[in-house]
């Protein structure tokens, strides 16, 4: 279709994930089953592959815990260790029979309890294939609301395991469950992991009818426009769902169970028509799926309870079926199955871009979630980023005492990722267990960092932990620090430590809650700095007090008055301090700027201290135009807020908007207020635009003094309901673009019964929109929806409050509560997105490098000391890179990590497309010994993406594929290191891999 | 109490099961487990024996198959397999573990299905102890509706398997789910048995909470006043039911479970509540038991469907529970448990009499089972006295080709022993699955039996079974009979041979339907003997008109017109035949006496053509009078129908009348008719009184020449329920009796709330009342539930058409319907009840050798032959016993059954209690070389009841008990049987069990 229309698809899915790497060919199977085993497919013969599963929810319903254990089970009767006991002595007792093992949530936690005896069985299990480990990360993860890190993250937890346990490494993805699909899985967590196949069930119910009329379910998908078929992989898209045909599952704990009865002495005996229905399912199937091979998958959700019961039945099954002989079946695994459809020599349809959004039927597209429990996207996005910088720092500290700190939070962050996690759609209580295993995991690295922070600044390297003590303040966000809003003394500073974990020299402006006036603020070198106060907001204030007594208990008896705001320079992988002390005698002496409340003259005002203005209509309180001096660029552009009232079903369809679906009542959402009273604050490095929607949704504008962007921030909530309507919120950007895509699906025609919930579509880094001469960027802090419903509108779902269930599964309606004394209001979402205007073509380099900068803030300590004795024995500012040495801005540190291996994962990541900038989308370099200056690197090995095996031996599998590809130029790569210079090279999207040893 | 109260009781249990023999000691474990192993009690702490266990229905609410497989999973989440299967590898992974294994039925059909390497797991496991047989029969009898023989039946069945299989004899009795115990239980399958304890859950409500409060629920059981001490056994009843104590429970199917979580690591462990709650539950429970052992029935219905999930939570338990060292847990058995009690050296207390009738709530009294379904109670009675006797033809005729085609009877008779079979408490559809096993296993049975009879006959002992060709009458009952029916010639007679199980000479009437008025009967030496015909009456024809098409399909174009009735004389296990032909030329030459319509020409009439004599008033229809010539002995009795109406529960209690529960809405039952229309028949045979109660109840009084009694079968049904009222429908016989014991409990005081249910009593082969002069003995042909509500009356129930379902878990009104042409009605009873009047003291040896009749008729095969070529080639009258020898009057032959190792089964029975009888109950002598006479006794084992160990290698244990004890005279018993002599002596009630080899 039209270019300028692709821009918004491709941007969405483009910086959801920024970068890879040449695909590797996928390690075929040593075995392959048809050829070496007579049971593993019959020549010309229909083949029926029954894959046994159980898709085992890390978290929904009930909590991680509950379904491992099996409590709570009124809520649903799921017991993980019943699945996996079971399977194991369903294994022993006939070879021929197979599992596929998925979560590494709940299989690692049930191996580390299982005796000697039955880990033997285990590995034996693996080892002859009965087990195949698919997926085989922390969770299945979700592929909307997830960020890329995140998945790699949790990916290579699992594969690291598995590896390490049994020497295996996972060759197919088996994402069965999320709502959608996204393109980044395909190459990136599919491809680049070395998997040959992906499994997944779910795809919009008009595509899949289009697909099975074409027998095009199964497709080659180039998910990747930069890397094209070096990255593909073969991908497997269930025809109904991955539950079994009618009538063939056997779970026992189902009522409607027919088992497989071939005692012809009894009564009841079923087997004829067990068999006629089985051939006529396989046949029926057969019909809409190309080859003679098809899979059934044997399994649904948190089935195998007890597995005898399964294959028992399948064991009984593939008897008679073989021996009526019409079709053949046989126990198998995504990795048989491929390969099988792999030397069939077919041809195959290539698909490009996601399978989002997902619409299971006409008015059910599943666009919600991409914005639910808004908070909790922002806890997880906030504790990604922690989490990375932690683990850097950790590195930094080298092998020491504190041991490998970090790993609280990889499980937890494991379990966030599950496609009832951050995508918002587990129950309540379920939620609230995610964060509380957030919190803990996070409060533990806290503690490890503030120790590390104590020895890593030491100048003798020692950890004098005794004398400095860090706090850091997870709440700032809600303007609560204790460390801060201390008292501060002239003498004993208070010593804010920031961590920068990029690897380029930033410069970024901090704010913490202060009482007081008259402060000073110095650098490390003791050069007093430019500091503005600002008066925190009522809105501010009343949140905090709320919040921090409803979340820690704590009465904050003096919230704090003022924000302290300050430009702090910190180089790359590196810290700098900077010291906060009260100055001597009255405020006169404060170098402090107190911002100031303007009163406009006119009806516009402009705002701005630095190269970006942006100008607002005091009559109707709105934005009007934004100005940045230094493109030029000057653009009509208005904000506001907007909800759309959820739809509760109707006669025609009964389908409510909920935690999953997206069903707005009308396509004309309500405008939250107009005209809106308006505030302006300025300062030298700060000027504040405070908007008042309504009387629960505030917003602060902030532009800064030398910054092209501005910063955001929305307090929307509590969302009222006392109409008994329930509202899903939007911001809206408007101005005339020229006309964007909607309604529209790369490979298939679509037909509209949803206008505004199908057009939704999943964002997680940011969006922008382009015309002829501009482009219009915001980046989010955390996953959402977008959309463009009209013509020059961009616009972004922040916060729901719903009172119906949807339907589709969860069982409650999303309205979200939070409760103090007793009773309970609605949850205030606040949260920030940044806008920056560019000339067509030069947003790129902002998107990029501005993205990383939010999703890696400065990590922030405070102490408090003497100015003095602090710098007698710490390092106030320091890097681990070569003085003078950087990144290029096109290359993000993905990943650093010690491993408990004693070796140190690395992923460098190109962060441009190609051809998205001309000076960015080039090949790179990275110079190893230079980025890690003050280390010596002894070894080093390139891995694939999960670093469960060497690049070298990945081994690439071709398929044929149909019809007229887009054969793209061959994309840039970065060549092999040499073990002597160690300079990395990377092009456009690529993410190198590395195991090093120092 | 007063001794004439307690006739009636002792009457209904002595007659239920006739006779027994010396108790011999209990086989003790060989390695006690308290003695020889650490884990399995600690000293003086509580040691809480977990006894893990399923209760498994053999059918139910489903059908035993449905359960086997797991089928039909809607009405119940039950698969026998799964429990099967799934303990088996929990216990072989841990070996503390053990496991009960109860239904043989379920167990030898999964057993037979296993592969060797299963079988040699399960073999291990046995022999270890981690498996243990309990019962060990092939179901869970009832104990109220049952025959004793077919309890007797379905424990060997099951015993001698296991015996064979692992070697083992099971030394519990199991009866956890029964609704209330028989004495006969405790003493004959229990003691006998070589048990040496019985275990079970269901008591009265009231006699429960007394024997809590007196630590008085586990007592030393002397079920028989005959045998006293020497048939005792330790007797536990469970304080609630057989599960475990509230939130013990870990079945993988139910919501509620609690898992034991002792992770500390993980959230929501809740170790230390659970051993606090399992702490406070032992000690409830031992608040109510004597010594410091306790039991916890570690199970439910069909529970262990994975039995991982309750293995895992007691490992957890009894690991944890130790741990605290409050009390001690162990896995155990009945057997263990057992031992433990008995090691303790502590008192019991004493009980004798039976736990019927039982109640579990104030209006809910488990007496209406004794007569629901009483088609089916008296099909399955039927059946048994028919595999009796065809076990003695298939003994008769030795090894042969044709095997042991009685087999086909082993299975379906032993399910429908079951406690929900026989009881008539499972669902329809279960129902006509017993009927229809039955059927189909009587069928072959049938087949079998008249090939055999081809050979037995035959001169030369070849089969010659294309010349003779035998069929059988089924429905006889009904008046269905074809191959009586169709014309018979002069010259090719009809030949009947009448079978005779009993070791007596017998000289009974035989009925069969005729077309034909002129026919002449000859007896096997070419007598012409003395014959009538009575004409069958419409409702008999209609009937059989109905039912032969309902069940067979069939249209009968021709009804039968006559009843043709002589009397056959049989030789001790032997038979006889008869000639029935067409007389030549007219009706004047039959010798057969056409019974002739009585106009009686004032109000009372006599009737009988014997020493019987009944009067009858013509103006109310009804019986008056009763004279027996012979004794002297003349009694007013009358005789009426009345119905209860059903309760369907009230506002005070919604317990309503159903399948399991008598609950009558009135202390007073409703008279079916009166005045009732009356017809006399008389011949020189037999007189016939037709009395029409109302539409739906028609009763034949019949009088034989010479005999004594009366024989009255009663028509009745469809029940009308157009009127939307519930009917239990009894026959009661009136007269001014001594008080008989009501509202009366042997051992507890009794709180009347349910004056006429809490007062019925099961019955199975007879009850009688008596007062200072004269005994009224009525036999049943069918278990049933009788009464005596006011003085003078003896009420038995014998239909029930009920409304409501009782809430007892069958979940189905009991309104059994048969269906025609897809319409339906009620289900018509038809059966028979044997009275007669004695002087006190006489009546003992018509009831117990005339019972022997009732269940032991006549085996009756037809044929139609040449009356030459019959006897050519054919022994026409033969008996197995030495000419002129017969067993004594007071002596049965229990079972004589050919088993498949190649010896024979021979059970005897003393059918007298001690003092019964003056001339009867005594020591008396069983000569087997003249019983087998034409067979040569080669060799001879006395084994315990159910022959699966030698008599002389029973262990018996001794057991104090408390209080004063009935110290009775010693038992007479038989001594040893001389391996010479052969003679076997009996005291009363004895039963003595041989294998024999010929």
């Amino acid at each position: 279709m039209a270019p300028p229309a692709l821009l918004v698809l491709v941007a969405v899915a483009v910086i959801t994930a920024a970068a890879t790497m040449a695909r590797q060919a996928s390690a075929a199977r040593a075995a392959f089953a048809v050829a070496s085993n007579a049971t593993a497919g019959a020549g010309g013969k229909l083949n029926v592959h029954l894959v046994p599963h159980s898709h085992d929810d890390v978290g929904w319903l009930k909590t991680v815990d509950q379904y491992y254990v099996g409590s709570n089970n009124s809520i649903q009767r799921a017991c993980v260790m019943n699945t996996l006991d079971s399977v194991v002595d369903a294994l022993a007792r006939n070879p021929d029979r197979k599992f596929v093992v998925v979560e590494q949530a709940f299989f690692q936690r049930w191996w580390a309890e299982q005796l000697p005896n039955i880990q033997a069985i285990v590995r034996k299990l693996v080892a002859s294939g009965q087990i195949e480990f698919v997926n085989g990360g922390w969770c299945m993860h979700d592929e909307a609301a997830v960020h890329y890190i995140d998945m790699i993250d949790q990916t290579t937890l699992g594969h690291r395991m598995i590896k390490k346990q049994f020497n295996k490494t996972p060759s197919a993805g088996w994402q069965i469950d999320p709502f959608g699909h996204s393109a980044v899985q395909a190459y990136l967590l599919g491809a680049e992991l070395g998997f040959n196949s992906l499994h997944f069930a779910r795809i919009d119910y008009q595509d899949r009818e289009r697909r099975k009329a074409d027998k095009g379910l199964e497709v080659i998908w180039r998910g990747s426009r930069t890397f094209g078929s070096s990255a593909q992989i073969f991908t497997n898209i269930f025809p109904v769902n991955y539950s079994p045909p009618d009538g063939f599952g056997f779970e026992v704990l189902d009522e409607d169970i027919v088992p497989v009865q071939d005692d012809l002495q009894q009564f009841d005996n079923n087997i004829k028509e067990r068999v006629n229905d089985f051939v006529a399912a396989a046949i029926a199937q057969a019909n809409v799926t190309r080859t003679n091979h098809i899979m059934w998958t044997m399994g649904d959700d948190f089935s195998y309870q007890y597995a005898e019961s399964w294959f028992r039945n399948m064991d009984k099954l593939i008897y008679h079926v073989n021996k009526d002989d019409r079709v053949h079946a046989l126990y198998s695994t995504p990795s048989i199955y491929t390969d099988a459809k792999h030397i069939s020599n077919e041809s195959w349809p290539v698909k490009y871009d996601d399978y989002f959004p997902y619409a299971d039927a006409k008015n059910a597209y599943w666009t919600g979630y991409y914005s639910s429990r808004p908070t909790f996207k922002r806890y997880v996005r906030v504790q990604s980023g922690y989490y990375l910088a932690a683990r850097q720092i950790e590195f930094l500290l080298g092998r020491s005492s504190l041991g490998l700190f970090t790993t609280s939070l990889e499980d937890p962050m494991g379990i966030a990722q599950h496609h009832d996690a951050v995508s918002g759609t587990a129950k309540q209580h379920t939620t609230d267990d995610y964060s509380k295993r957030l919190a803990l995991g996070a409060s533990k690295v806290e503690k490890g960092v503030n120790i590390a922070l104590t020895c890593l600044i030491n100048s003798n390297r020692t950890c004098m932990s005794s004398v400095v003590k860090f706090s850091q303040c997870p709440l700032l966000n809600i303007s609560y620090c204790p460390s801060t809003e201390e008292t501060i003394l002239a003498a004993k500073n208070l010593v804010v430590v920031a961590y920068n974990p990029l690897g380029w020299d930033r410069s970024e402006f901090i704010r913490v809650p202060v009482n007081d006036e008259n402060l000073i603020v110095k650098s490390s070198d003791g050069t007093i700095i430019d500091s503005q106060l600002v008066e925190v907001d009522s809105v501010s204030r009343n949140l905090a007090k709320f919040y921090v007594k409803a979340y820690l208990g704590i009465i904050a008896d003096k919230p704090p008055r003022y924000w302290l705001v300050f430009q702090a320079s910190v180089p790359p992988m590196g810290w700098n301090s900077y010291y906060i002390s009260r100055s001597i005698g009255t405020g006169h002496n404060s170098t402090v700027y107190v911002a100031t409340m303007v009163s406009p003259s006119n009806d516009m005002v402009e705002v701005g201290p630095g190269p970006l203005k942006m100008s607002f209509s005091l009559a109707f309180g709105q934005l009007k135009r934004i100005f940045n001096s230094v493109s030029g660029v000057d653009l009509p552009i208005e904000q506001n807020f907007f909800w759309y009232r959820s739809n509760e079903g109707d006669t025609v369809d009964s389908q409510a908007s909920g935690a999953y679906i997206f069903r707005p009542n009308v396509t004309t959402p309500t405008i939250a207020s107009s005209p809106v009273p308006l505030k302006v604050i300025r300062g030298p490095l700060i000027n504040e635009v405070h908007q008042q929607f309504n009387s629960w949704i505030y917003q602060v504008t902030r532009l800064y003094k030398n910054k092209e962007h501005a910063e955001v921030e929305y307090t929307i909530g509590p969302i009222p309901i006392d109409d008994d309507i329930g509202k899903e919120v939007i911001t809206r950007l408007t101005k005339t673009w020229p006309q964007t895509a909607r309604n529209h699906r790369e490979d298939w025609g679509l037909n509209v019964t949803e206008p505004v919930a199908g057009n939704y579509y999943p964002v997680n880094l940011g969006v922008y929109v382009a015309d002829e001469k501009y482009e219009l960027s915001i980046l989010v802090d955390r996953a959402v929806g977008a959309s463009s419903i009209q013509d020059g509108e961009l616009e972004i779902m922040l916060h729901r409050r719903i009172l119906r269930d949807d339907n589709k599964g969860v069982d409650e309606p999303l309205g979200e509560v939070v409760c103090l004394d007793g009773s309970c209001k609605g949850l205030t979402a606040r949260g920030t997105y940044y806008v920056k205007v560019d000339k067509l073509g030069h947003g790129a380099h902002w998107r990029r490098t501005y993205g990383q900068q939010v999703y890696s803030p400065y990590l922030l300590a405070f102490t408090h000391e003497y100015e003095t004795s602090w710098k007698s024995y710490n390092v106030a500012k320091a890097s681990m890179m070569d003085a003078n040495y950087s990144l290029p801005d096109n290359v993000a540190i993905v990943t650093l990590q010690n491993l408990d291996d004693g070796t140190t994962l690395l992923r460098l990541a190109h962060l441009f497309q190609a051809a998205e900038d001309p000076r960015y989308s080039v090949i790179t370099k990275v110079e190893l010994r230079k980025a890690f200056g003050k280390r010596s690197i002894k070894e080093l090995t390139e891995t694939n993406l999960s670093a469960n095996q060497k690049k070298s031996e990945m081994k690439k599998v071709d398929w044929r594929v149909t019809g007229n590809t887009e054969n793209g130029p061959i994309p840039l790569k970065g060549g092999p290191v040499d073990s002597e210079s160690l300079v990395v090279e990377l092009g456009p999207m690529e993410i190198r891999t590395f195991l090093l040893k120092f």
